[in-house]
């Protein structure tokens, strides 16, 4: 098994009761996100941020950003922690606190990253969590999910057009659907404990999210 | 000048306030967004949803949709009524509501609808507004935007791949950039009232945002 490191973006109410229910490696709070950590009871591997907003928190390491600069707060930790990793050691970057909040372009830029060249290579890895939201993302293949039965909904984003999508054990499946756009496909539902997806060409976003 | 048409999805707290702002010409509540209208005091030209959580309000027309179907209850809110217009008298399609609350598979599904090709022959009318929040789509071209003295950022997303993309009198200018994949430029300003875009190939979104 490799190594589980969670990042702690600046977003308002971060989902830190999912940090009880998972082991890891190693825990970084970033701007905001180190403050709420810090006050929750956790020790920081880093604190990462320009802390412009909130004092710095005590952590074993940290690094304080230029307020102008430009990458985020979250794409300057994501780069600076990751980059010291054999990417072979790292099976799942958990983020917290980068979807929710007032600034909608935040968390479009918080989604966006992924396509960039730099942290493409991480893509399979990570894992978005806000409360009522999980997010991964999937190159073309073959895949088995299980449903986490705190959310009802199960939804495919196309973040570019898709090739020959299908849905096996969904409640609305797809026999080798073609989409020459991005598209949304929500609020679909697992029949069972499991479904099975499969696509050729794209790249995809998979949510599970409950109704608040 | 054409009409100015403004659909009222059902996030939560949508901007309201705004609508006192501006004069427009037909008024559409979405689900949940219909009942907010008419709680509001409102009187609308239509009431389009399921209706399965909040009950139909009044309105002078009334659509009530099933609950399963394959578009959102403001996608067939906005193909019903659109429709029913000749494009070239439409000046701006105002949706209020769609883009805050708790799903973010909802709120991606909102700004994703513009890839489609039934919507993209109306991308440069709509105006997507929450609080501290509007969003506006461009095609290539060059253009002008004016600062809203509320929100104090201007965010470029470039939805595609973009060409040749230049920000004049912007506090972070570029000049003829091209980006491979799409980018989020995030948290830019205005150096005076005005500022200049251009770009040549691509599908761009500007936003106006505010820290809560």
């Amino acid at each position: 098994m490799g190594k589980k490191i969670v990042f702690c973006a600046g977003a308002p109410d971060p989902d830190l009761a999912y940090l009880k229910t998972i082991s890891y490696d190693m825990l970084i709070g970033v701007d905001a996100g180190a403050k709420r950590l810090v006050d929750a009871g956790y020790v920081l591997d880093w604190a990462i941020g320009d802390f412009d907003s909130v004092e710095k928190p005590d952590s074993k390491e940290s690094i304080v950003l230029p307020c102008e600069k430009d990458d985020t707060d979250l794409q300057y930790a994501l780069m600076h922690v990751l980059s010291q990793e054999n990417d072979d050691d790292i099976e799942e970057i958990i983020i917290l606190g980068s979807l929710s909040g007032g600034r909608i372009d935040h968390l479009i830029c918080n989604l966006w990253f992924v396509y960039q060249p730099r942290f493409q290579k991480w893509l399979t890895k990570y894992h978005l969590i806000e409360k009522g939201n999980t997010m991964r993302f999937y190159e073309p293949g073959e895949y088995t999910l299980t449903h986490d039965k705190t959310k009802k909904y199960l939804s495919f984003i196309g973040m570019t057009p898709l090739k020959a999508l299908s849905l096996i054990n969904a409640k609305y499946p797809l026999n080798k659907a073609n989409y020459e756009y991005p598209v949304s496909l929500i609020s679909n539902e697992f029949l069972t404990d499991t479904m099975t997806f499969s696509f050729e060409e794209g790249l995809m976003c998979v949510m599970q999210t409950a109704d608040k």
